[in-house]
């Protein structure tokens, strides 16, 4: 059987684990995945992911691809891969790509989904973040309207990320709504600087308690200081719901 | 100020706790709850539980009593509580009670759940526990009535539980019920013995599974043999919904 390039498309509850990328006595979610293909294949398979979640982010949607050489169907991976994995990880699919394809560096866009709460019950403290009612949803509406779009977003991002060439990136899509006990954030944009979508809803929480608006965060954009922008907010309200590829329909 | 009765209502996640009661080196929910009390009013209270839930049992409305003699008034407990006490623990209500009060012994009744799904998504794995579809309803509703009522349910009773008088106990409701995505039992009786709920929820899928029926049910009860009951469910969907007291409107 030929080489086979398999894409994965992961869901996880991220909060027992130190995010995705693969640590040394540290329990992630790409060691997590490895030592499943481990104990499959019986032997190492590095496998590469579309995005390094952070400690306590989860994903709905994540992307990870590896090459595959042996008799283990496609249609199997899944279950095979489930059986043997803890529970608060699920691979939702697996599925053959062409040999040029790049788990990460064909992925043309990300979606991300950040979730607050007015009150937390024992059962949302791993997967909300609290937030007072009564933000200005108008102020975060405008506010969220000069975010979008293609900008210089260095001052949305916080240092300790990976290299990257430029703080460039394009926000297409940015909603905050209102929910029933509380709101919801989701962004949507070719690319994502370490902890952006944290801070652009800090922001964006910001804006809606008054505290900043438009025009500062015009200013914002203008001044690359990451002094200006919101507070990164923690990281259980984050999932990383899609990936986007151009090849999908 | 004069000694106050305290009673307590809790809810939690107990999916990261060694159960309710306090253990050396473990982490319990009544273990954190006393710490929170120490760490608010400076010196040792212990606080007697209404039920000990095992590990990863939840609790929506677990009850627990102690007495206060400082000036911490009543109304504002839930509050310094909640606010030193981890996210996955939170006090819901204190209330004064009369002299006489017991938060256990006081106690007339329990209400239990038990949650289970089709499908098991990464968020689901703490909370539900997971069984097929298609289970045969009328089997295992007639499988309930059989249950419900006045019995000796030694049969439903695991090894290793706390000493108990009698094995006698009287289940006043149950009932299982399809959901959207799955099955969920509820209970309420006047007393369960040592792993009751999750052996008469096991029973009851056995039912709706065929392997069996009120006859046989009837037959376990008579014979009080452990071993002819179903199996005993696993923590992880099982929640601790009320507890009862006389006086409550």
């Amino acid at each position: 059987m030929a080489d086979r390039n398999i894409l994965i498309t992961i869901g996880y509850d991220g909060a027992d684990y130190y995010g995705w990328q693969i640590q040394p006595d540290r329990r992630t979610v790409q060691g997590e995945i490895q030592k499943a293909l481990r104990r499959v294949l019986g032997r190492e398979i590095k496998i590469s992911g579309t995005s390094r979640t952070d400690a306590g982010v989860h994903a709905l949607g994540q992307r990870a691809g590896f090459t595959l050489e042996d008799g283990l169907p496609t249609e199997r991976i899944a279950t095979v891969l489930n059986n043997t994995l803890p529970g608060d990880i699920r691979i939702l699919r697996a599925e053959e790509k062409p040999a040029g394809f790049h788990a990460r560096y064909s992925a043309v866009g990300k979606k991300y989904i950040y979730r607050m709460k007015h009150e937390l019950s024992p059962f949302d403290a791993r997967y909300y973040c609290r937030v007072e009612k009564g933000l200005d949803m108008d102020a975060v509406r405008e506010s969220a309207s000069v975010i979008k779009g293609t900008h210089d977003f260095k001052c949305f991002e916080a240092s300790g990320g990976n290299e990257r060439q430029s703080t460039v990136r394009t926000i297409s899509g940015l909603s905050m709504e209102e929910t029933e006990n509380g709101y919801e954030l989701v962004v949507s944009g070719d690319g994502f600087l370490y902890n952006m979508v944290r801070i652009i809803t800090g922001t964006l929480v910001d804006a809606g308690r008054g505290r900043t608006g438009p025009s500062r965060i015009k200013e914002m954009l203008m001044e690359k200081d990451r002094r200006l922008a919101g507070r990164t907010m923690p990281p259980q309200g984050l999932y990383l719901a899609e990936v986007y590829y151009l090849e999908e329909d």
